[in-house]
């Protein structure tokens, strides 16, 4: 193994050390100890890695989030109208339905210490615009096109996040109340009814 | 005051001292015996309306929702068309945020012992299941008076609550960053704009 290898190996132990405690014992009860203790490392090698257990937690989040972010740009196939980018968005957000319920307690965990961090509200918030840029910027696309109808970009935009945040967080509470995919691709369909422009 | 006035009284004083307590040190960290002290009131006064600290728990979720409970009753306002019913639903939002920001730990702090506990799981998803059939209802209704195009009033009330559950919680965890009242509104348009039936 490289020592590049060796590198990113520890850090990814760090992080998941980092998800087990702040899961059983929220971020204000666990320690950079007790994460180094559970990962096996030094605090030197955790240092090495993170300037703080906020870096950590930020890092944490970003982490998950990366995955989204690397699909979502995935998706956008070239070529693609409007509607499809739309439907192909709604595709992504199976394997978030799939982590939702197993990932509560951490989210939730996010939003308390948003609340209260900067630094942590700072990076809780950032994806949330970024879905938002990316969808206000296929809508637009699709009425230069001529697929979508004139409307305000951001309002749809912000009904497509809201939708999405909104059944992420039922799923997670209550998994097994819906076919969570199924409704998020149904509201997807029924907001393009009202946003795809009509034949004259 | 009378013997029933005193009593309200003494129950009202414990929910708000329980509230305090739980935002601060959150559900696991408080104790009977603090929300007693808080709240000025003896074990005694405590367990005569209260079976437990579940129990109370419960009833402050019951509290919040029964406000607006009562408004969404008295909105439906008789002879009103399903659009017109659904945008007064919309219309009650306004008051959810503007309360939602301070209220965000207390919300946290629901679904993760919604995540842990069977008693409060089901008070914490009832209110969605509520408004859910609230609002299928109201579709349901368009169709049948042929206000509404023909759809599946469960696809279309899912929609419509995750919308609103997604920018209740944005906007408790950044209350100036949308104006979200409006944001709803909007987004109910939109909805409105694929769900409203044509002239032919």
């Amino acid at each position: 193994m490289s020592t590049q290898q060796r590198s990113e190996e520890t850090r990814s132990r760090i992080l998941q050390a980092a998800l087990g405690c702040f899961s059983e014992r929220g971020y204000d009860g666990t320690g950079v100890a007790e994460i180094c203790q559970r990962a096996g490392v030094s605090k030197g090698a955790f240092y090495h890695h993170f300037a703080s257990k906020q870096a950590l937690f930020v890092a944490l989040l970003a982490q998950w989030l990366a995955v989204l972010d690397d699909q979502a740009a995935v998706q956008r196939a070239p070529g693609a109208t409007a509607p499809q980018a739309l439907q192909a968005m709604v595709a992504l957000l199976q394997q978030v339905f799939r982590d939702a319920s197993g990932r509560l307690t951490m989210f939730l965990e996010f939003w308390r210490q948003a609340a209260r961090d900067e630094a942590i509200w700072q990076a809780t918030m950032a994806p949330f615009d970024r879905y938002h840029a990316l969808l206000a910027g296929i809508v637009r696309a699709g009425i230069a096109e001529g697929s979508l109808r004139p409307c305000d970009p951001d309002n749809a935009a912000r009904v497509i996040v809201s939708m999405a945040v909104g059944m992420v967080l039922q799923s997670a509470l209550d998994p097994t109340g819906s076919d969570w995919q199924q409704a998020a691709q149904a509201g997807m369909d029924l907001l393009l009814a009202g946003l795809v422009r009509r034949a004259p």
